[in-house]
């Protein structure tokens, strides 16, 4: 993944500054959330920390946690309010993975059907590639 | 979403107690990851929290702290692995949003192209939609 200095006009920061407007649903301490202006579903809602970061990788835990809770949060009042029977959460890094704002945001996404985003593929992997696979990220484990 | 009662049978469950093998890449106090058995990319890994919860929502916020920061660190251990362009986070709740196992789990997905799971809709929706869809999700908190 390529590593990029944080864009302060991405359109989020101008956002959190207050310089572009958004259907706010939260607002506290730590983080905002919105609704996205592409919903995927009704009650699609992104959530950010106030801290300028562009990805996972960047945030501090406790900026990530406080994130997760906030997120949490959101989903249960998208859920009262939507009803949907399925929910998604999802977190883009890069443009390869879909990212398509760099300052680091968790995705709300009521579903239904369960067939149009499937997270699995249909058959199982060979054992050996994935011990393989299991391995190599062991060994990054261990080296951090 | 339909309630449930929490399955102590699930794969999950059972590679918790040490009842089914899995390619284990971090094993910590609070937290269990392993590689996926039908991955959508090479790397694509999972992470649980040893705390037996079906979903997000019934995740505590120290537990769902513990989770995503778990989380960080697998996917930075896969992407030092694998180096891949992006990098998706994925937690799934209810089979209608794909949730196969009743385990809670976020996955890790190495990413490149940035097509086939597209997080947006093409077109910009509707604002009133979206304040009317922001106010009923308030609601929603304000209650909570």
């Amino acid at each position: 993944m390529r590593a990029m200095a944080y864009d302060p006009d991405n359109i989020f920061a101008k956002i959190l500054r207050g310089e572009a407007s958004a259907h706010v649903v939260l607002d506290e301490e730590h983080c905002l959330a919105f609704m996205d202006l592409m919903p995927q579903a009704p009650g699609h809602t992104l959530v950010i920390p106030r801290e300028p970061v562009e990805n996972l990788f960047d945030l501090s835990d406790a900026g990530l946690s406080h994130l997760i809770v906030a997120t949490k949060r959101v989903a249960h009042a998208v859920r009262a309010a939507f009803n949907p029977p399925g929910m998604m959460i999802a977190q883009l890094n890069g443009a390869d993975a879909g990212q398509t704002v760099f300052h680091i945001h968790f995705h709300v996404i009521p579903r239904k059907g369960g067939v149009a985003m499937p997270l699995h593929a249909r058959t199982v992997a060979d054992a050996a590639e994935l011990a393989d696979n299991a391995a190599r990220i062991r060994a990054q484990l261990d080296a951090g």
